[in-house]
């Protein structure tokens, strides 16, 4: 087998990102889940975006965030996922490319327009997501290059992707052709409530085709309809390969067969918008992975990736995240 | 062999505590270091109990604090201590044995005075110990019943008994017992700086004659002198059959050959005194492992007996700890 040409290949749902504040109370008069993410349509998408406060635009997406942080620490990253050829198609072509990942899915002339995630963030710096999920929903099989996933040494994939069945099924195309190609495969679970959607069939996945698992304590809890995080970690040990459980300010777990690393939090000055954290320490840990890094080394510096995303706003890295790599084979400072 | 008499027979200094509220800056001016130990002569005991604010006394000593729980908890419990037929003697002896614990230990005639510890609290809840030995110093092998400990299902050590050669005989006089009975041996480090003091002998102990480790995160970081949680786990993994390590709001980590558990700490409306928390975790962990709990059951009841304990002054349960066992059973509320 020839040297893989990625360290990752990501695929998800091409979103633009617009976040703004908002208070508990703007929530609560929306009807919103604090926490959640929620899919919604055209309409809802322009009847929120004119209520709620200024927006900050920038292109997001879970896989493409976190393919942006694998570039900016220096790793090799490519990108699958739709937009539309309309203005924020452009906006996220230009914007992932310029920051070092290869992206080379055609626009779309027709059809919906491209996806775009109007994120609320409130003063304890939760974030509430609302989905239009346009133009990604028709990411499909076709659009699966099986050339550039065998070329990479991990394909990620995000939960989300099960909401659509034209997704799923490249989702699962995917993954035959990464495992065909003998590469790992990576999934992000995404949110608690996707994982509401799909529980069996992501249980199947993670016992029988996952490789990496990526989750967040409610989304494993979720994951085994347990209300604790360690009768989760008990289920998970048992089936899968390799998991990395992130626990907010409590730090991460890592858990393989024979494995298992409890490592903390990097210390953050403010915390100001968690969104992209998750994201970011997948990033930093398949870093890790993909470049031999033992499983304590890869979990620092997932945990460093997230501390440096969530003292701002965005998704995206306000700084080259390099230096954390060289940070990452010493012990993180205490909190 | 028989069924044992007793669930945990403890073995320790016996010291009364005087408890008093001080501020960062008394600490300061008297050179003490915030959350340690030390060691006081009888003249600096007497000086600074001048010194420092109105105290509560009550009896206590940390195997002496864990006995009381573990009976408030409904487990049958011992205790082998030293103190002298002095008030402070006095009022140790029938504090104890009114909360449910055998102590038959006879009180000294002559020798120095009954052991205190003056432990000044901080806003923040910390708790800076200065420790006058006195009496418990002179505890020695004497003072160690074969039959006692034999009738005990676990023996459980304080690590401050190595501070004195007296006790450090006794504890592996009664460490023989113990084992040659075909008992369990247990052992709480105690202190960092303790740790510190003994890290060799320690470490020895652990490998090779120690059934069940208590330690808290900066014990375990200083017994194998890491500055990472995560190193330390993976050390005592290899070293010991199995450990039970507190991480205060962080939660605990239980390790023994084949399993592992990550567990919350209970919630707690407001952290008033830390003094104890250690003490009844362990007590807690004890009565689990004395009952036949899971390990996950055994860390639950541990936390929620150190989330009484530190909701109010002193290391002596405020309630009956009885209901915790019950409670035990479920998952712990969500904090």
């Amino acid at each position: 087998m020839s040297e893989p040409g990625f360290d990752v290949i990501g695929l998800g749902n091409a979103i633009v990102d617009v976040i703004a504040n908002a208070e508990d109370a703007f929530l609560v008069r929306q009807g919103l889940d604090k926490g959640a993410m929620r899919l919604i349509d055209e309409a809802t998408a322009e009847r929120l975006y004119d209520e709620m406060g200024p927006g900050l635009e920038c292109s997001g997406g879970s896989a493409a965030n976190s393919m942006v942080a694998l570039a900016s620490l220096g790793g090799r990253a490519a990108y699958l996922g739709r937009v539309k050829d309309d203005l924020l198609g452009r906006v996220f072509a230009h914007d992932i490319r310029a920051a070092g990942v290869a992206f080379d899915s055609r626009s779309a002339s027709d059809g919906a327009a491209t996806a775009r995630c109007l994120i609320l963030v409130t003063p304890d710096a939760q974030r509430t997501m609302n989905t239009f999920l346009g133009a990604s929903t028709d990411f499909g099989v076709g659009e699966i290059d099986a050339g550039l996933i065998g070329a990479a040494n991990v394909t990620y994939l995000e939960g989300y992707l099960w909401d659509k069945p034209a997704a799923k099924a490249a989702f699962r195309e995917a993954l035959g052709h990464a495992h065909a190609a003998g590469r790992k495969v990576a999934l992000s679970l995404s949110d608690a409530f996707c994982v509401d959607r799909h529980r069996a069939e992501f249980r199947a996945l993670i016992e029988r085709e996952v490789d990496i698992l990526f989750a967040n304590e409610a989304e494993i809890r979720s994951l085994y309809q347990v209300d604790e995080f360690d009768k989760a970690l008990q289920a998970v040990r048992k089936d899968c390969e390799l998991a990395a459980l992130t626990r907010s300010e409590k730090g991460s777990v890592v858990v393989s067969r024979d494995e298992i690393h409890v490592v903390d939090a990097a210390p953050v000055a403010r915390v100001v918008d968690t969104t992209g954290a998750g994201d970011f320490y997948a990033a930093g840990f398949l870093y890790g992975i993909t470049h031999g890094f033992d499983l304590a080394r890869c979990a620092r510096l997932g945990a460093l990736a997230a501390s440096e995303v969530i003292g701002h706003f965005g998704a995206r890295p306000a700084t080259s995240l390099k230096p954390l790599v060289e940070a990452s084979a010493k012990s993180l400072p205490r909190r």
